[in-house]
């Protein structure tokens, strides 16, 4: 697959929540990985509040740049939930109660009463998008364009990624290898900036940490040629034991 | 403290294990609760790719809007650390080993060629940058205009802004109450939007969350009145008993 044909995502978190510290994020993480999983590269994250400008502005910018955007929160019942107004806006197009998404909302109340004026803003949908539905909630995230608006809450947005999924045009997928060693990374850093410069086509990143039993460094090899991940990480070994370290493959 | 005196923030991650999903980002959920006991607004968040251009031009956008940055990640010794040379380059600064950054990395190795090229690479300081030191770590981050460059360590970013606290312009401290109850939000949209309407100083967010042992909300107030902020929750409350439910503070 050439650069040219590589598909690429950016994930826009929205929420006050987020960037109040009140809740850790791990859509972003979830959407990374599932998306890795199908050949798709993510290429920025942003978390922003819940204003309609910030919204409007972050969505237009990576829209324009990556293959599809994901966005996740701001899309229940309550007066911070605003979402959908700033999608539509961002797309200039109108917004209103969606036929189909009233109709599964009201199907999950016995008394119609219940499904009251708020409840109903979960059906407010951008024209000419498209429903994403999903097997934990009724309500409906959508997709317009290239931008998939999801919910925000992890079980609710894992189930609408499955709904999405087959949907995605798909690239070759990203291997990777692994090797931690109980070594300084200043020790094998040159090393490691040889064997970058051996495979230009890969990744090599080098990831320190420090455990309560010692530190160490894993260094990864990332790339979509399967046998040169391989053959990297089997030149990060030997480097790591020529300095005299042991390495493990994790 | 009027809306015009707001402290400012935005937090940088910079690394492309984030993006592949590798690393599950901590960093920006621990300096937003770092910031808001200052009374500084973490605004925005963004996660870019170990590549400089993206470094530079997330970097020049979110410090012209913000009153402070903080990046994390890339400035240890491998070459996939990058960050120091992008942040020079969004200041238009040239970039060289400094001094003191020098002598503190030195005076870390007993054995004067264990402190190699790439080690060095450390000690590289855009010109007019001030070094951010730690207690976690010889090597330091630095501080250039309204930028603070940290490690993406946990544990080394976490004692820089230790070191960088004190420098801070602070805010007014926002506070927070929580409501939690066994209530589906929908029930109390209306009554939480009309609660929002009578203080539009504050930020009253609804935050639903599916667990085991069963489905709620948490209703959230914040702002910069305490008084108010407990008021508001007060008036959550008594909306959460005329719909039936029994309220909880969390």
């Amino acid at each position: 697959m050439s650069q040219s044909e590589s598909v690429t995502a950016a994930v826009l978190v929205i929420g006050d929540e987020i960037l109040s510290g009140r809740t850790q994020d791990t859509n972003t993480n979830y959407i990374a990985k599932f998306l890795g999983a199908l050949g798709i590269d993510l290429r920025e994250a942003r978390v922003v509040p819940d204003v309609e400008e910030e919204i409007v502005a972050a969505l237009n910018a990576l829209r324009a740049r990556f293959t599809y955007v994901f966005t996740t929160g701001g899309i229940g019942p309550t007066h911070d939930d605003i979402t959908a107004d700033a999608v539509a806006r961002a797309f200039g197009v109108g917004i209103d109660y969606h036929p189909e998404a009233l109709a599964m909302l009201a199907a999950r109340f016995a008394n119609p009463a219940d499904f009251n004026e708020m409840r109903k803003r979960m059906a407010r949908i951008p024209f000419t998008a498209a429903l994403v539905k999903n097997s934990a909630s009724v309500a409906p995230g959508f997709h317009i364009g290239n931008v998939f608006v999801m919910a925000g809450v992890p079980m609710i947005m894992r189930a609408m990624l499955e709904d999405i999924a087959p949907t995605l045009k798909r690239g070759a997928i990203v291997h990777s290898a692994t090797v931690q060693a109980r070594i300084a990374e200043g020790r094998i850093a040159a090393g490691l900036a040889a064997i970058q410069r051996d495979f230009p086509e890969l990744a090599i990143g080098s990831y320190p940490f420090y455990r309560e039993d010692g530190f160490g460094v894993q260094l990864v090899a990332r790339g979509r040629d399967a046998a040169k991940v391989e053959t990297a990480a089997g030149a990060i070994e030997m480097l790591v034991r020529a300095e005299g370290a042991e390495p493990t493959r994790v």
